[in-house]
């Protein structure tokens, strides 16, 4: 028994998510899935770092699978990107010790969100940004995130309920400005469903002045999902990197 | 009667080009011609600042008209837009002195070309660059392109034969490495057919070592396609800004 280690990179654009689902094909997983098991010959399961939704990009997703025997890994790599749609690609693809999981074993995660800024939406970008022509006070966006940083209970900012525990570390909030593109990274040991869509949509609330800068702290104790900021759309957000 | 200048954005990749043709309604001016004219209720020709092959991108294309009347820019900017598909956008529309003309008047242009360097293409720009993974030596580039500035007779540089006069000025020729993507930007008075991607080509081959620096000064005596460079493909290159 072999446990292999893939790095993925896609455009989810046109995918329902990664997670496998009964009632459509068009998922990241089942893709990549079916690719194994044309090369290998029966069917193989993989597990991925986290599922990504509907929309959402990778540039650094990570997923595990186990085969029976060694595989040339090199060519096992190029067999599957021969046969993946183009919006999807296999970074690397590397042997592992038995017991590793993509999901169990990730201490960390970056997230990428791109915002552009420009009056109108950049053609170039359509697909990978999220157009927020309203001007931007990134200062103030900066000392909200700071505020965000550390360990805290995010309960405000995920909309799923049934979350064992909703204490997130956040070790970093980076805001890069580069020409009219705002990204905004997000680093931390794990991130809830919807997370750093809202943490996003709240910042934005900071930059454009309808949020002052301290509701952020109030907003880590209220807990409510309602007093958070707007979901930004999926179509900004890469998984960036997964730590191990 | 009243002149209008547009300045355009499109991903070109689905286009078989800027022009008109008689064999598709793939085309952008046709698109921008069908949603003029959808606007205005009568026929309406443009002229584009010049042709943008099948593929080939646009950050900055320019396009005038001639309607009868005066319109309201912004409210025809706007209905422009949502007649045209995603992949084409007006960025601009503005009044301008009647007897202007997008090609005519057109003094410079600048076209920039984007070269995906890493091993293996990335998925989000894999319709906006070239993907060129082999070492490259940016300073000797960087050297050639320095010998190709100036004025010069480019007859090596295109695939068009019946050029009245191959002599063009190139202004600059600036190269820029952002992670693993080189952006080379051409200024110049005017480009012939393929003039950027075979100077592309041929910067190219001077990056890897198969071409020397001084190469590129006696291509430019010997004036024949056939000792010039690789014809660098379409979708690494957008015309970026037209000068008047």
């Amino acid at each position: 028994m072999r446990t292999y280690k893939m790095i993925l990179e896609y455009e989810g654009t046109r995918f329902q998510g990664w997670q496998r689902q009964a009632n459509t094909k068009m998922t990241i997983q089942e893709m990549i899935e079916n690719a194994i098991s044309e090369t290998t010959g029966f069917p193989v399961e993989i597990d991925g770092s986290g599922r990504t939704d509907a929309g959402v990009h990778a540039l650094g997703q990570t997923a595990s699978f186990v085969l029976p025997g060694k595989i040339c890994e090199e060519g096992f790599r190029k067999s599957l990107n021969e046969k993946l749609p183009e919006d999807i690609r296999v970074r690397s693809l590397s042997l592992v010790k038995n017991g590793f999981h993509a999901r169990y074993q990730a201490v960390g995660k970056s997230y990428e969100y791109l915002i552009d800024t420009r009056e109108k939406a950049e053609v170039f970008h359509r697909k990978y940004a999220c157009h927020f022509p309203k001007p931007l006070n990134i200062e103030k966006m900066k000392a909200a995130a700071k505020l965000l940083e550390g360990q805290h209970d995010f309960a405000a900012f995920t909309d799923k309920k049934e979350e064992k525990s909703t204490v997130r570390k956040i070790s970093g909030i980076t805001m890069i400005k580069e020409s009219h593109f705002l990204r905004i990274v997000y680093t931390g040991n794990g991130f809830m469903y919807h997370m750093v869509r809202i943490l996003t949509g709240t910042l934005l609330e900071v930059g454009t002045g309808e949020r002052a800068i301290s509701e952020v702290v109030s907003l880590l104790k209220s807990k409510k999902r309602s007093d958070a900021g707007f979901l930004a759309p999926a179509c900004g957000l890469k998984l960036k990197e997964v730590y191990y």
